[in-house]
């Protein structure tokens, strides 16, 4: 080499240090562990190899793999990797962006709902060969007076829009249609999201949010009964609990003012709802106690929801509810937003001044409610939720969720990295939901190259078939030279730092991960020796 | 409004303005004229008014149509919008990128082809039913000794691999492949891209690449021949004059040491390529004076190319040829690249050495040729590709051909800004080789928020089937709601003031480009008007 060459070649490494100088697992590199170097090389060893071997061979289903493609037609591939072995067992940190009613895959909220007798289901039509895959069911838990014996959805003596019990809707689904099994699929592919919807009919930003939010009308009659509800909670908890995931803040939707209690009555307020979350979490904690992996599971605290379709003075309402329950229930409230789709629904301008007077409130009452508020879920440029972003930095929210329209700001990423406001970035969700065709067209790099807090969400993992936080991880790895094993680590650290946890609690989730983290890392290395 | 809210207001519009203070068009927003921001109003009212009819109408067709979705199938939608007719008519100012040998429409190169008796085809296999659509056509010009009068291509008595009169060939095209206008489909549809490839059978960097190379393979046989390469130039020239570029600077791939001359003999050096572009170019001048239009057309330079496939000790001779012609063409020459696909080529690292050595050279030589080169052409995140930022800007490059990938890369585009190192964007290119799906998802608004100047630019307006800029102004426009006409003026004055031009040149090309701008500002407000 020249010594030319070689002045060049000083110059241009410092150069890309320099560019990437603000990445925030720069404040972790200098103490790294020898192990976890080496750990951060058989990653990138076994990534290269991969993106050369499995992701490299054409199938009929699949005709041109590649690291990062799109979700749904690439899980297949992602399963067989190591990649995705090794990262099934890291430790994550916590989980800051999951929309509650989508937290638990599909099959799983059948089989908790088939439980009970209660349950009805309800059609506009009479379920046919031709209607099938347009025909929503729609659930509720009756009380037993009101209990239907009639005829299932599919009879042809069945009367559209009246109610038939689930399971004898079930068991006589039509023969035809699956039977049994054919009415758990209709259900089922009813609250998901499929790949031939997500990348074929449905493949616009508009067509794919039609299609979401019709999930949650299908599953929000099943979640909202107490025995379902409490079961559902648990299952999350435990789902996330071997993923990895040792704190979870969710967002729950107290849209409705009551849910269907054991008796089958809409009468079951909130502080109830919280009571039991609180109830459920407590066991599971005490159940990971007694397995000796209390380390593992630190608890979980409420995001108080409602959506962007209520009228600005409706709002009034639920920051009072908010408050009331906050001050009842100071450990399980941790902050409030507003939800849905930003692209139709209300912009955050709308509703700042509900929205001050909520935080005067907060002062009178003596309570702290951080604001995490949806902001930049779009591909607009200078819309109103594009705008939102200005508004959810103007209101102080403590981290914005998604802010995926965040990079088109420069101002707006300075500030968000000089005063620590993280990003909940939901690869997979903005995947299937088109904001972006596959991972490699995100905008996380920009993110990270600007020094912005970043927290790994899973958004709805029920409804796009990615329980956990291992497949967003995935993606995330493979999808980037740049990001290696060190990366990630400072992701889930970032996840911990930004959640909404008291000092106490975050300092022992903190060290346990740490911990955690040392102990994936000498996994790593053994399995290393294999490859 | 209360007073709180009228404070958050205010507060929120300076916020706004500050995030968005370092957009190129606020350098002339100050003295914009009352007419130019009526016309802007105009612009903005016809856009949001198609926005919510043209482009909501759903049909099988475009089942789901929105402003700026992809191009190959949005356009017979934009054709038929306003906002199309209306910028069509502006003043482009300068294409500073654009590959010369994609710059004419397919038709019309095949129809330039066709009156020439010297040209003729090959094919590896007969064509029949079953492989049109996957062989592909060779040309060339042979000399007269060596014209072939033997059997056509769907001929059973052709010679795979021998070459046929062009003419005799389509004449004698199978009827049942449709017979001469069969011939001409199929010739003109290996040179360009369809919307099935873009977005069906090709929808992957990779394979639309695959495609995208393939078309240069088939239309070069027929652009290397003197007298078609003269007409070829002449027809770029006009049409470009036509859609309101008033000066450009195609990259002309010397790759090839010779082309075919009118003799049929392949020994026509680079000098007689230039000597006929040049004569081209002032005919075409001359013939605008006479209409009294001297002031649409300031002329042409070339940025002299070659492929990034040779190796780095080849580069030199490039490098030399070029200074050659750069000292007897000094009107001439206005930039060197080296082009290709940058995620499968050599990366501009390979090649630091010979390129450190072209700038010794020329001040050796006393000669100036900026090098303006592609960088940052992919999705990829600290690959080579993307890596290729840092060394096209460390090596000084004066322009970056694309730089998509520069939005990653903070201190980059503070650099870009600061020197005010100019990207050549091409929108609807980047789209069709699948580095966006569509216009609303592309980095263009960062790049611009960031206040880097940019060059909208064509690329292959050949292969796309879009020539001119009007189209890539146009999905501009529709994507972004900041996006303005001002704007647009905005990028068309970039587009000259960092074009390659000599100072006086460029004094000359700006003072015609504001007058013809004032005159659309006019228009404008007539055609507002009738809306």
């Amino acid at each position: 080499m020249s010594a030319a060459l070689a002045t060049y070649k000083a110059q241009r490494a410092a150069f890309i240090e320099q560019d990437r100088s603000l990445r925030r697992e720069n404040i972790w590199k200098a103490r790294r562990s020898p192990e976890e170097i080496k750990a951060d090389e058989i990653i990138r060893k076994i990534r290269a190899k991969e993106a050369s071997t499995i992701w490299k061979q054409e199938s009929d289903s699949i005709p041109h793999p590649f690291p990062g493609m799109e979700f749904l037609t690439g899980r297949s591939i992602i399963v067989k990797t190591k990649i995705y072995e090794i990262l099934a067992k890291m430790p994550k940190g916590a989980l800051l962006h999951a929309h509650f009613d989508a937290t638990v895959n599909a099959e799983k909220l059948l089989e908790l709902a088939l439980k009970h007798e209660a349950i009805h289901v309800r059609v506009p039509q009479i379920v046919t060969m031709e209607n099938i895959k347009s025909v929503l069911p729609s659930f509720r838990a009756l009380p037993r007076n009101e209990f239907v014996h009639g005829p299932g959805v599919t009879d042809q003596r069945y009367t559209p829009d009246t109610w038939a019990s689930i399971q004898r809707a079930r068991d006589t689904f039509d023969p035809s249609l699956g039977g049994p099994e054919g009415f758990d699929k209709w259900v089922c592919s009813a609250m998901i999201i499929n790949p031939a919807e997500a990348y074929g009919t449905h493949n616009t930003i508009t067509k794919i949010w039609q299609k979401f939010t019709s999930t949650f009308l299908v599953s929000t009659g099943l979640i909202r009964y107490i025995p379902v509800f409490t079961e559902f909670i648990r299952e999350f908890l435990l789902s996330s609990i071997e993923d990895g995931i040792s704190y979870i803040e969710p967002r729950i939707n107290f849209l409705s003012r009551y849910m269907v209690g054991k008796d089958g009555l809409e009468n079951v307020p909130h502080r109830e709802w919280l009571l039991i979350f609180d109830r459920v979490m407590n066991e599971v904690k005490e159940d990971m106690k007694k397995k000796g992996r209390e380390d593992e599971f630190i608890g979980a605290k409420v995001i108080y929801s409602t959506i962007r379709f209520i009228a600005p003075e409706e709002l009034d309402w639920y920051t009072e509810d908010c408050i009331a329950l906050k001050k009842e229930f100071p450990h399980l409230i941790a902050g409030f937003d507003l939800v849905g789709d930003e692209n139709v629904l209300r912009p955050l301008i709308d509703y700042i001044e509900p929205l001050q007077r909520f935080q005067s409130r907060q002062r009178e009452e003596g309570v702290d409610i951080p604001l995490v508020l949806h902001a930049g879920e779009t591909l607009g440029d200078g819309t109103e939720a594009d705008d939102n972003v200005y508004d959810a930095i103007l209101l102080g929210t403590k981290r914005i969720g998604h802010g995926y329209s965040i990079v088109k700001h420069p101002k707006l990423m300075e500030i968000c990295r000089e005063r620590g406001i993280a990003l909940e970035v939901c690869p997979i969700s903005n995947e299937i939901l088109r904001l972006t065709s596959s991972m490699p067209m995100h905008p996380l790099p920009i993110m990270m190259n600007n020094g912005i807090p970043v927290a790994l969400s899973s958004d709805d993992p029920g409804t796009f078939g990615h329980m956990g936080l291992t497949f967003d991880y995935y993606q995330v790895l493979v999808s980037s030279e740049v990001t290696g094993l060190s990366t990630l680590g400072a992701l889930a650290r970032d996840s911990i730092e930004y959640s909404n946890l008291g000092d106490e609690e975050k300092r022992v989730a903190m060290k346990n991960w740490e911990e955690r983290w040392g102990k994936f890392i000498e996994y790593i290395i053994v399995e290393g020796e294999g490859e």
